[in-house]
């Protein structure tokens, strides 16, 4: 655009709510304020765009600007009433910048301009109020030299400090106007000193010097690492906002304060916020006085209170949304400086959504778009009460922030050993189990108690794997905690904290405080019921829960899931009771050593599978067979070392001796350089096919129950990390003669599924060949992700990834949100040649991408049929999938990156 | 097929070497002589077809075949002027099999049949010689009892030894007349008791049997294991070839033999081979008696030597190729029982392919297609001569086998210790240098010592990467091999070897021997620089070497390379006395410490670079910077806890101690699960940008000298482990202002390319935007292969893989021969996404696949600009990317897994 033909300058009665990229967000608002002939304090805006010529120009303004500014003042002027620069009945202004994005606090504002020696006795004519003008006139010198001239705010603020203290005063306002006076000028004496210049008494140069003053802002340090964090494009630019200054501290009849139409942290529908009588709006922010609750506003000012009300009422049903507004009172007269979207709490979010749907203002498909997905799980774990987290970090309790390895907030006395955990949880205890890192013998000690906390390993650890696995809390890898198994000390920051000492952990931020935080349970309300189910009758992704017992399919079942997509069966082999059972099959020597000690896991499975078709009552249950490498079950091999040592010394002769060597020595031969790429998966089951015929046949045992009583049942077989057809086709041909054996035998025929994990980036390039012998396929994303991408999860986020999401070389954690322009290619891949060969092939995805919402929008894009995510990640994943049917009916598709705005 | 019009019998004079398909690959040879009018006894051929119609009528033959027989039977009958089953003038007959492809030894041959009572009178008559017609008989019943009639051939063995004994005779010729009558009615005996029935007398009986038994023998279980083994079609099926008999053992002027027309050892121009006189064919094979040199029959047998010499030669100019021949003569009458492609060593494959150029018998493109490329590699090492290897393993002097981790032979006295091998080898000892596992301080102890030998760790271990850096033979993860370093001794099949005990190991094939064998030193020839240079000019695919030290880059140049494709970049920071500095460099907490290090090695690595630049004179240098994990650079923990032990004890307070705390604590930091995909690569390159800073400040300071003195260079600069283009991006903004900063400051312009290796799955996916930022792709395909098929080299070779390989569930070892379905596809994807944004992308392979010859014909399939190789293996990739020329123009592919079939 020709910057000679261009508008530079908008009046607020020109623009409206649309024009945010030209007049900034804030800009924007106000015209619509105006235009909705709500009580808006006059003034224009100077475009985003002359923003940007400004800083394209080596920070020089459009020539001939300042003409268009002189003009749009003018405007200005006649509508107040008064006249900027007049000596006699001066006009004041504010001087503000405001983005399209809103970055608070990042830019600058400059309050009173036009104020100097001349422009001063007019307004203290004005007001009648002497104090009141040289306590304006100190405040405009502080912010103008602060902001504009660069002169440090401390020289201000401790000479002010200094005054008060002189003469025993605590309150600014208390101050006399004879030593305002005084301040004043000490401060223009302070702007000479510094600046080596005189204090610009010119109010058209103050203006001029205050809007370059603004646009430059949009470089400063702070403000580009801020737009970095938050991904905003630097091009944007900031608009200015100039407008006739109205003041809240004209008197006790004059105020400013801060409203929400419903109240942003519960959601209720009352006019909230706080207010200050006799302050101007910076000192709301800055804390200095303790502001009061609006409500008193009705009864100490309840004219005004109602008017406040009308005005909050119709934005809100202009705007349709919540809105955060900034008032001021000038001696009884209400003016709005701001209105914007109010952010609010998930709790909130979800309460205001539905109930502007039931009170007609929103259309359930808007209201659908007004929770971010992401935030629900939050409702259905126990958290920390805000306050009391904020509280004891304030306290200096926070010890150390390891990984978050798996959510949720627990409290309780640290025990190191697992053993003692289980008997002290017996006794009503509550544990926070704290080891180096955990091993199968742990998992007992690990499902005793509240959380776990370990100094070692990451969020593929097995005690991240463990914890995510049974829900329970997890900071794993916590490397700033030395732990001392031996003392039963754990050690941080130089504080030494023995058994016994309570600790309280964030899985879902890896944080470990000191001493008790109070919890709060999942809040699960009505509102939130009402939501989902009209998710549900949006979406079309299907929605099933990661799920390895009974339990967890009956909590499965309970958040809303129509199946199970993922249950790990190596969890149970991890049960106390079996592990010498499993250790036993691992130290076998021969096939039929094997077959004897998985023949005493049978029942246990067969158990197992039984419980869980029971609880899923007929949903399809996908049941992936043993995955892990078997070195998994066997004991830390210090630890294992240790207890050789220790049974040698008593008698070298027994028994137990020669097995331990032989457990060492397995421990040993099955240690592995990059156990993730390693001997595991259907690789096992294709060197051990006794185990997945065990597995299988458990499977159909239980299945076969199931029509016996006269119940339903669904088994979908899924084999891990398949990487070529043969592998795939091998398994099968074994399988399927297993399957068939006890069905025949029983006379029951439950109709089955045969499919594989698509977690080998392999996989997904000869998709067309091995959907020859798969009726399924689920994309395992967090295997694929690390394969794919190079990156093994346990040696990443400590080390490169942090860095790298830093320096924004990648936008996101992909082990988070799927990376769809590199994992989510070899998807779409694997897709297009699995259909190729089986058009009516079933694709789901399970990984803990599929409780993520961007991820969850993607399959859906895609086309998958499912996801499947951890119970309490379900209803996440509910409505994701119902957002992706209304961005792509409305062709949005939210950015990477890009946070819902109104999100608390 | 309607098996009622085909034709299931063929005369010899019918067919024609074209027809191996129908009629086995001996037999379209005999044909194809029979049409030469060579010598050839009469017969006739059942088809392969006629095979696979029995096995599949459940073991019946075809209705009529036995008439068929009958006639072609009578052709033979009138030619040789005798009649099946006569009694006065018996004709017998040879039965042998023979299929497509030759599977020695595998399937069934009955000779002398036709024999009972009645024609054994007509036999002695017809040969004058009792002896001889009881002993061909006795041949017949034993040979017809075990392969037809399935009696235990030791029956049969053991009476013969029996009777030897007792008449206290030695050869089997020896036994008179009398005593062999006995022998023959004893056998008789046994068929009766073994089998419940006569010996068949009538010959039409003992044909068709004969024939089902050698259709049968086609899926008798060696046969099936065998074409698993070698990859061989089940459904080809055996011919079954029908000849008269002709008599090798009928006196002084018979005589059996095989013929080479050239030595298949060297390649010599000589008729080479070994004879019997008065001998049937078996007993050459069976190796009773020790045949002579084909050379002395030009004394012994003069005529036929003359008449032999002519058939070969003639044969060699129809076939032109060396024919590999049996041959028998019947009282001075010579006749040819077979003629196939010779089989020959690699050297004489070499030779022979030239020659027979030069000689005016082959086209220079059909000569490069005679050798198999893969093998070339043998004649750059140096190797155990293979008549003393043989001695050694049948002296049971071979210990154990390991993993084949860089190849080569060496002999020399096991040492542990480093240091100590580094002492000894300057005193002129031989070494091998013996550990559990090697570290970076043991490399001066490897580059002194003649090989390697550890007992722990894989193919991509540290001892086997350096190892093949260096080009020193190593045997790694050698389990079996128990090493006790305290006590300096290597325990294995309980023998205990002690320091200084001697060793002999081959790193081709992992074996480990006791004692010396004889080592031969690379055969060079002239005919290979010849072979070289044709397939130079045919090649279209550039040829580069894998080289990181000036030594190696000369080697390289010298062995044909033009360019160096990988110059890694670890070896610099590996040399004894720079790792140091280098574990300064680690252990520092600061950049600014960390530059301090790396300024320390700025001048060694300018060194470095200038050396290998000056070696490759102007051709262009791929210079890969820092991929390793920094863990690699540090000592093996438990050494070094042992190490801080020791000094703690002897004075706590020293520095050392602290020291070695640090680097303890550095050890634990860096220690990674899955280290092949952690915290290495560009990743190393983007958190310590100042490692990648000093390494390309040395090599465009080592640029610079060499324009400086007037030579030419081409450096390009390699980025590893690139997964997103904005990590290439962000380095080479960096390192390019780097380039520039040295380059204006010397006033020289070295041109240089920036680009990356494609390892990464995601890489391949993204590679158009990685184009952007790259002038070229190499592609890594040892990791790609690693990540893409979710393979660790270090835990899959000694685990799941053999077994993967012997069920043939893939069918090769993706580490040797590249996956072109799976890791290939990516490849392919890369290529066209990267020059769909830069039509000029050069293209690259670097890798160990780039000295494989299949792997090297697909890279020029795709149409990579080079393959980059070991300089040992650059003579494989120069033959290999000419054969893939002529492959191309013939529309020619060698199927996977199918060996050259003429290679010995």
């Amino acid at each position: 655009m020709n910057i000679a033909t261009q508008k530079n300058v908008y009046l607020l009665s020109d623009g409206d709510a649309s024009m945010k990229d030209l007049l900034g967000s804030k800009g924007a608002n106000l015209s619509e304020m105006a235009r909705l002939g709500l009580p808006v304090p006059p003034g224009f805006i100077l475009t985003t765009e002359v923003c940007n010529t400004y800083l394209r120009d080596g920070h020089t303004l459009p020539s001939g600007l300042m003409d268009e500014v002189r003009q749009a003042l003018s405007t200005v002027e006649k509508s107040m009433n008064r006249r900027f620069g007049d000596p006699e009945n001066p006009l004041l202004l504010s001087v503000r910048s405001g983005a399209r994005i809103s970055m608070p606090g990042m830019m600058e504002t400059v309050l009173n301009l036009g104020l100097n020696e001349q422009t001063l006795r007019g307004l203290i004519r004005q007001s009648g109020d002497e104090r009141f003008g040289y306590d304006t006139y100190r405040r405009f010198i502080q912010m103008f030299g602060s902001v504009v001239l660069g002169v440090n705010k401390d020289y201000f603020e401790d000479l002010l400090v200094y005054q008060k203290k002189q003469l025993g005063l605590v309150e600014d306002t208390d101050i006399p106007a004879s030593v305002l006076r005084q301040v004043v000028d000490a401060y223009l004496e302070i702007i000479l000193d510094q600046t080596g210049q005189p204090f610009p008494e010119d109010p058209m140069e103050q203006l001029r010097m205050a809007v370059e003053s603004v646009f430059g802002s949009w470089l400063i340090p702070r403000a580009v690492a801020y737009r970095n964090h938050m991904k905003i494009d630097h091009t944007l630019g900031t608009a200015v906002n100039i407008q006739a200054m109205v003041f809240g501290n004209m008197g006790d009849n004059s105020a400013t304060g801060v409203a929400f139409t419903r109240n942003p942290s519960t959601g209720e529908k009352e006019l909230y916020g706080e207010y200050l009588i006799n302050a101007q709006g910076e000192d709301v922010v800055a804390g200095i006085r303790t502001p009061k609750k609006l409500a008193d506003m009705a009864v100490e000012l309840p004219r005004l209170y109602q008017e406040l009300s009308e005005i909050a009422y119709r934005l809100e049903h202009h705007y349709m949304d919540v809105q955060d507004m900034e008032f001021t009172v000038e001696r009884g007269r209400l003016f709005m400086l701001q209105t914007r979207t109010g952010k609010r709490t998930v709790q909130a979010a979800v309460k205001i959504a539905v109930d502007m749907v039931h009170e007609g203002l929103l259309p359930v498909e808007t209201a659908l778009l007004r929770v971010e997905a992401n935030q629900l799980s939050q409702l259905f774990l126990p958290a920390f009460n805000p306050l009391d987290k904020q509280k004891a970090r304030q306290a200096g309790r926070l010890l150390a922030t390891g990984l978050n390895a798996s959510p949720g907030a627990a409290t309780g006395m640290i025990v190191f050993d697992p053993g003692e955990a289980k008997t002290l949880a017996e006794a009503g205890e509550k544990i926070i189990l704290t080891r180096l890192e955990t091993c199968p013998d742990d998992v007992h000690g690990m499902l005793a108690a509240q959380g776990v906390l370990t100094a070692r390993g990451g969020n593929t650890s097995h005690a991240a794997v463990v914890a995510r696995g049974i829900g329970k809390p997890c900071v794993a890898g916590c490397e700033a905690c030395k732990v001392d198994l031996k003392r039963e000390t754990l050690t941080v920051r130089g504080k030494v904290l023995t058994k016994g000492s309570i600790v309280s952990i964030d899985g879902g931020t890896g944080e470990v405080f000191e001493g008790t935080i109070a919890t709060q349970p999942p809040q699960i309300t009505e509102e939130l019921e009402h939501l989902l189910n009209w998710a549900d009758e949006t979406r079309r992704l299907g929605v099933r829960a990661n799920a390895d017992t009974p339990a967890d399919a009956r909590k499965a079942v309970e958040m809303g899931a129509k199946g199970i997509g993922l249950c790990r069966t190596e969890h149970m082999f991890m049960a106390e009771e079996r592990l010498p059972v499993v250790r036993e099959m691992i130290l076998a020597n021969t096939s039929e050593e094997r077959r004897k000690a998985l023949a005493q896991l049978l029942p246990m499975q067969h158990a197992d599978f039984k419980g869980i078709f029971q609880a899923m009552n007929g949903y399809p249950v996908t049941i992936r067979l043993l995955d892990p490498p078997l070195h998994e079950f066997l004991p830390n091999r210090d630890e294992a070392y240790a207890e050789l040592l220790r049974l040698e010394k008593a008698d070298p002769y027994q028994d137990a001796v020669k097995f331990k060597h032989a457990v060492l020595a397995k421990i040993d031969e099955l240690r592995e350089v990059n156990p993730m790429m390693g001997f595991r998966g259907c690789r096992l089951g294709l060197v051990y096919p006794e185990i997945y015929e065990v597995q299988v046949r458990a499977i159909f045992e239980a299945a076969c129950d199931i029509l016996e009583e006269g119940g339903a049942v669904q088994p979908e077989i899924m084999i891990p990390l398949v990487g070529y057809a043969k592998e795939l086709e091998t398994i099968k041909v074994q399988l399927d003669a297993v399957a068939h054996e006890v069905m025949s035998r029983r006379g029951r025929w439950p109709t089955y599924l045969f499919g594989t994990m698509i977690e080998v980036p392999r996989a997904a390039l000869v998709a067309d060949q091995i959907a020859k012998h798969s009726q399924f396929f689920s994309f395992g994303t967090n295997d694929l992700t690390q394969l794919a991408l190079g990156f093994s999860r346990d040696d990443s986020e400590g080390r490169f990834l942090a860095r790298y999401l830093e320096k924004n070389i990648i936008p996101e954690n992909p082990f988070e949100t799927l990376d769809q322009g590199g994992v989510g290619l070899l998807m779409e891949m694997a897709r297009d040649k699995g259909r190729q060969t089986q058009p009516d092939l079933k694709l789901g995805l399970c990984g803990e991408h599929g409780g993520e919402a961007k991820s969850v929008q993607f399959c859906h894009r895609i086309g998958l049929n499912y996801v499947s995510c951890s119970p309490f990640r379900i209803p996440v994943a509910r409505l994701a999938a119902a957002q992706a049917v209304i961005f792509s009916r409305q062709a949005l598709l939210p950015e990477l990156g890009q946070p819902f705005s109104q999100v608390l």
